[in-house]
């Protein structure tokens, strides 16, 4: 057994759940008796470089601080952007990291974030491959827009799908109190991938409430069908409202927030970048004159830990444990992921896998969970989100707020 | 005693406790011996005008209804925004009225909603009093705003100011992340009153997260003053937080989003109408070139009964059927209030006050609740802010969202 210490970093942006992974990592690392010391990274990579790190053992104490941790939004530790260069190009900045993990036998590196981050592990443990110093890396995916290759889904995602369900079922409500003809357009996260604006439906697997329409990236946006669809539902009822992924484009590849129907020009004339939904308000309302109001959902939707996913949390929990089994049994350079061993009851094992094979790779929805006309996402699709949502976080109040946990 | 059928209907936007002081009305009819059955009219005064009206005994039934009634958002009758004419221009809808109150034996009338609909409350009781038809109105205040006059707070206000507290304190945690110099501004809603931008600052009263600068539409918003606290701020620490009120105006009345600052105009080159906090994240950006984000809170300040106030719903409840005791004790004409009669511990009672007294009044936030700089919140404010948002509420969960209640 490889005894020594170990050290913890998050990357990449923040998530409802990227503090309870932290929190597994730490529960597992203390409970490991290959572990001795466990380091923060404070902001990433760039505090192993710069050595600023904290002794999270001094910082995370009781099981009470754990779940504290765990229910704390954004990254307690820091974050950072800093991608490595290649070995080839520069040896310096992994000296130097091994400089610093050999002076404190840190044995251990669990890095918890997106591809940055995952790309920054299989270049360690390239790294390691050519030096005599024993040390393994794990990667711990995070983010939430659930578009990383090789898992089920990300930790995260859950979390950030719960928040959107409940939100536009609250908008929903909202929305029906009058019986004026109004569109109201819900603009979701999600540059590449829509699996974030998908979750908009999941209301409607179980009750009548739902949006008409749901458009995804991976879809081309159609202005005149979606024209067509709008005037259609007024026929039936008078509030319309359409969740749409700030990545929606058309068939040319242009984001619709970047396109001249969004009519916006700046003091010099310039086409004015305006958000996917604000965009589509301005064409509604030129087009079709009724009432028109967007709603860009924004970070609550990465950050809304009050509402976080139980399943989410308790898997993010279970994921960073499980990173420290897997490295302390001789795993290394490579990346956590869930398998989804049944549906019905919903189960998953965490697993890990190769991050060569799963890098660089972008998840889309499949074409065949969004209907033909490209307006909504199947009833499989959601059922695939739904067990994700499950569950409601024990989250302690203080004083009317939910308590957070502050590292540093 | 007077007795008869009760009718009850919403107006004006919603809130997340509109339908709790509806539950609190049910509640409190159900429990008179002075009233037999309870209509709800669709879409407020326009249903009874139009006599869509549903009875309410065969909808909300049991205990647990109330309940659920009391954690759903928005109006659950539906809204309307008609004002009802003077009685010397038109008494043309009065008599509609009231034929329709004779022919249903209806003797007590109950409308939650804003200040126009305290209008009609009093409208219809000065027609009442020509009438020999012995019927009493009274009007709920509801408003997330908290502008109404001669009560210490309206019902909807404090769950607003919970949600935007907990959503604050969530946003400050996901901009400290990086270490790069940005400013993230957040527009709360409050076209004339900055009570729910003040609620921002709740986080501050017991920790050490708060936004940077809060901006009310009560005092005018100067763009050097504002650059200057930027600067000064970036001195201590890289991520700036600015809640600003979607009322920030300039020194000249002009709204910041109709200012010329925005530099945004349509494609016939007339100013385009942005928010004031995409209007202030344009301008920061091109004075001082750092990377800045504006998050709009939008529809869910007034919708997301997830995280509603305890202490809201228990007194919008708690009000609901103060105004049936009151009208059955032979009050007519009036609205409900709540007078506070000691801050330690909090304590409010309900009364009813002349409505006459209190219409159109806006009750804006004090100057001595601001600081001289006009760039945050007294401590004072706060602490008068902070009764209203204690307590959480047992929301139910079905399949990972909150179960609401469907009336129709």
């Amino acid at each position: 057994m490889l005894k020594g210490n170990a050290i913890i970093g998050q990357s990449g942006g923040p998530t409802a759940a990227i503090n309870a992974t932290l929190a597994g990592v730490i529960r597992g690392a203390y409970a490991s008796e290959a572990i001795d010391k466990v380091y923060g990274m404070l902001n990433g990579i760039e505090g192993a470089l710069k050595g600023t790190v904290c002794l999270l053992n001094d910082v995370v104490k009781t099981e009470e601080d754990i779940e504290a941790l765990s229910h704390t939004p954004a990254a307690a530790l820091g974050s950072c952007r800093l991608k490595l260069p290649k070995l080839e190009d520069d040896r310096a900045p992994y000296e130097q990291l091994f400089k610093f993990f050999k002076e404190n036998n840190i044995r251990y590196f669990f890095y918890i974030g997106g591809n940055d981050s995952m790309d920054t592990v299989a270049k360690l443990s390239l790294y390691a491959a050519e030096t005599d110093y024993e040390i393994r890396f794990m990667g711990v995916p995070k983010t939430i827009d659930n578009d990383v290759a090789g898992t089920d889904h990300t930790p995260g995602y859950g979390s950030s799908a719960k928040f959107i369900a409940a939100t536009m079922q609250e908008i929903i409500r909202d929305t029906a109190v009058y019986k004026v003809k109004a569109v109201t357009i819900v603009e979701i996260m999600g540059r590449d991938a829509g699996w974030l604006t998908a979750a908009a439906g999941l209301p409607g697997l179980y009750t009548d409430v739902k949006p008409d329409l749901i458009y995804l990236p991976e879809v081309p946006f159609d202005y005149d069908k979606y024209y067509e669809d709008v005037q259609r539902i007024f026929e039936d009822h008078p509030n319309v409202v359409v969740a749409i992924s700030e990545g929606a484009r058309l068939a040319d590849g242009t984001y619709l927030g970047a396109s001249a129907q969004s009519g916006v020009t700046d003091v010099f004339g310039h086409a004015y970048l305006s958000g996917t939904g604000k965009a589509l308000e301005l064409a509604t309302k030129a087009k079709l004159g009724c009432k028109v109001r967007s709603v860009e959902l924004n970070l609550p939707q990465r950050c809304a830990s009050h509402i976080a996913s139980g399943t989410d949390i308790a898997e993010s929990l279970q994921v960073g444990a499980a990173a420290v089994d897997a490295a302390v049994n001789g795993v290394t350079g490579k990346m956590m992921v869930f398998k989804r061993i049944s549906d019905d009851p919903y189960k998953v094992v965490c697993d890990s896998e190769d991050i060569q094979k799963i890098a660089n790779k972008v998840r889309e929805v499949p074409r065949d969970y969004i209907n033909d006309r490209g307006n909504y996402v199947t009833d499989e699709c959601l059922r695939y989100i739904a067990p994700l949502i499950q569950g409601e976080c024990d989250i302690r109040y203080q004083n009317g707020l939910p308590v957070h946990f502050v590292i540093k």
